[in-house]
């Protein structure tokens, strides 16, 4: 096996009989996934299982089998022999759900992919080379010889999908594509997930792009545009724009894009949140870095306090420095 | 093998020296893929092969590996002793590349995956279960033993990421994921091809959401906007309006979305071309059919002749009625 299964794991479930499952706050499809496959899983072993989180279900995941299981904190009881937490880095991402002075007496096995993980369980599975949680939850099933159901894989597609902005990251390793084709054998519906998952904008997003790109720019090899606080009160509720700079980065002519979204900061400040994106040759990681913010080359983001005109007008220039730095003088 | 390749073709490729290699004339991801990596599969058993193709090199396939060797059909010369064709359904799709008086004297074999090939070679390999034509080209390659070269793999690997558009069609299988995972492992760039094939957009495309998004409407559960000429002439030239329609698939509350184009029909009469989608459960092939159009239930098209306001006052209903009709009663 690639990606080696600690024993101590394999033992602690095997050992189990009540597990409490928990993941992070604020899911994503990854955290639903793992959480809802291994509560899954571990019932094909025979055990009880329960799912617990923070949030309230989220409309877009309501299809995993078994999502309307998953219990409040305050619905969950205490009668556990063994946590396992899952697509968490560390115990504060948990939220309400774990209760050290409570759950200290109970063994915490930790299953992640995030590099950043803080290995805060009594055994801990981190393996930043996969993917996704639910990747490493298909290899766990392998290694305790669960076969995947329906339920199962689909739970774990999802995971695989969300994390993979179906299969285009550069975490999309062949290994992820042998997962995604078994998961596929074992029942689980790769274009009716990519539907419900990827594939799915509230209207009042689009509104909002109606009333921004009339104003967008492109200039030296960068596209970007701003978004006021009136033009997102106007577009209405829950509205958010992250999916505009994923389509400004296709955009063939800019090398480099930026979204710039005013907020009130903290302290009531007025502040903008920059989201930078760069493609393949250029770099936005580190300007993001200069201003507080963080990321990686691809794709980066800062929050820098000011108005919004005097943002652009620091940081729009900077991005236009970046980019006629970083193109190849010999290809303009 | 789950899709045999017949063995008239694996014995007229081996008997062969000289080999004309063709596809079909508007040619997309995989007609370039297929194209060259058979290029490079005949190459690699020490044949001499010749790629044409009738329209000019795409800017967007220019990464291909082999595509700058690509010939204009008056290039080719004649001195062949077999033809392939590759993803072409039919004679009339490859073009003027092929030439039934000059090229009838030579063996045809036909390789392609679409279910409406009309078997016009000496020899025909169809197969429809496959998503792409360089799905096929990898098993024709196995079958060979001939082993898949970085080249060969990237150029398999476009035509299976555009015709699935990522691996998020019904037509991807596990056995396309199989494919993918392999040509992955031999070297195939899959995050740089989708960057280089389906995220791209030109900035035009853009602009002309810009023009357009601000008078779309959702009623009903129906999604649509209208794209009229001087809208287009105003974005700039070589605008496409074919992701507009892709983006309000994705909308939350709309079951059916159209995208109306205004044209100048051949005969010089106003007409408008119509582009429809529709949600799991919802059906938008029949009204295309019955407006003179085609299509499948969630994807469809038709042009209608006709000033854009009285179009639009005629199908805008229709779509309303349709979305109506098949709407569940108990969860509206």
């Amino acid at each position: 096996m690639n990606y080696p299964i600690p024993d101590d794991l394999i033992a602690l479930i095997r050992q189990s009989q009540r597990v409490l499952c928990v993941s992070h706050v604020n899911p994503d499809g990854d955290a639903y996934g793992s959480l809802l496959g291994m509560t899954w899983l571990l019932r094909s072993l025979g055990k009880q299982a329960t799912p617990v989180m923070q949030d309230a279900l989220l409309d877009e995941f309501r299809f995993l089998p078994g999502a309307g299981e998953i219990l409040a904190p305050h619905q969950a009881g205490t009668n556990f022999d063994l946590v396992l937490s899952l697509d968490a880095s560390s115990p504060d991402r948990i939220g309400d759900v774990y209760d050290a002075t409570c759950h200290n007496q109970i063994p915490l096995g930790v299953i992640d992919h995030h590099i950043t993980n803080t290995r805060f369980g009594l055994v801990n599975w981190v393996e930043p080379r996969c993917a996704a949680t639910c990747q490493m939850v298909a290899y766990l099933a392998a290694g305790l010889a669960v076969p995947i159901t329906e339920p199962l894989a689909t739970c774990l597609m999802t995971g695989v999908i969300t994390d993979t902005l179906g299969f285009r990251t550069n975490s999309t390793t062949p290994d992820v594509l042998a997962v995604a084709m078994l998961l596929q054998r074992d029942g689980a519906d790769l274009a009716g997930i990519v539907q419900r998952t990827l594939n799915r904008m509230p209207f009042s997003a689009l509104r909002l792009w109606s009333l921004v790109l009339p104003e967008m720019q492109l200039e030296d090899g960068v596209l970007w545009a701003a978004v006021r606080r009136d033009q997102l009160e106007a577009a209405g509720q829950h509205t958010d724009d992250s999916k505009l700079n994923s389509i400004f980065s296709t955009i063939m002519e800019a090398d480099i894009s930026a979204v710039f979204t005013e907020k009130i900061g903290e302290n009531g400040q007025m502040a903008v949140e920059c989201s930078f994106r760069a493609k393949p040759g250029f770099n936005v990681g580190d300007l993001a870095f200069s201003l507080g913010g963080g990321g990686h080359p691809p794709a980066s983001g800062c929050t820098v306090v000011g108005l919004l005109a005097d943002v652009l007008a620091t940081v729009v220039p900077a991005l236009k420095a970046t980019r006629r730095r970083q193109a190849n003088p010999a290809t303009e």
